[in-house]
């Protein structure tokens, strides 16, 4: 399946399967060599500011590094349990517009490592960098361990 | 006001002006000196697993840290500006059923220089411990960094 195709399947699989994604209103808009980016409008995720509440930017960037892995491993028809394991946020701007997730791809090596000892062991962690951008600045960043977990056979 | 007056007027204040606190059913139940407690139900915070969906929890866990914080200030007819500026969250089993987040009152010494320093500097920041609890186990807990503004007049 082309990538195209992918996210049209994963936002569809987001929003069946994880109730807040259709609250929050949460689109996949791209997934490239870079990373995958996730979009949500303010309007569902604001708080008594008008900015962006945080526990809807930590949601949005949780759930866009777990997206990327999710995709990166059914490329390789690899389909294992997925879960956020540790995350840590930095809050950095209130952000005042759309809010636009990017994950950022790990580099090859770490990558392989990952998918070496999920092939050996049945279970393997990797570690996500996710930044939140609205009106072009730099709202957030999250950094997420992700497990992975073969269900025995 | 006495604090079950306060707990319903925050309840109230969540659900004008932080929609997603609807979409999660989010419940102020309980603020003693111990600390506060906040609940939600599964269905509406879960995941493709049929678990609560982790950025769900994290949501809830932002929320109450800064529902406590907001609360024991009003308490003392202070209303500063309140936002999140960092968080770390540890995700230690799968959720499978009601969660209550509980936020706990930091020791008063802790408290105290958190109102020295917003008297004075008119700026202070506050790290508040959360557990997530479900089925009688924990399930998660979050350390959250707090800042207080006090705008200028």
């Amino acid at each position: 399946m082309a990538r195209a195709g992918r996210l049209r399947a994963l936002e569809e699989r987001l929003r069946r399967t994880i109730p807040l994604t259709g609250a929050m209103a949460v689109q996949v808009t791209e997934w490239d060599d870079e990373g995958l980016r996730l979009r949500a409008p303010l309007a569902p995720n604001s708080n008594h500011h008008g900015t962006l509440f945080g526990g809807a930017a930590s949601a949005l960037a949780i759930l866009t590094g777990w997206s990327l892995v999710h995709l990166r491993l059914g490329e390789l028809g690899l389909d294992p349990d997925l879960v956020i394991q540790r995350s840590a946020m930095e809050f950095e701007v209130p952000a005042r517009g759309e809010v636009e997730a990017m994950a950022i791809a790990p580099d090859p090596s770490r990558w392989d490592r990952f998918l070496r000892a999920l092939d050996r062991w049945g279970r393997a962690r990797i570690e996500i960098r996710v930044e939140l951008w609205a009106e072009g600045s730099r709202i957030a960043t999250l950094r997420g361990a992700y497990v992975a977990l073969t269900p025995p056979v």
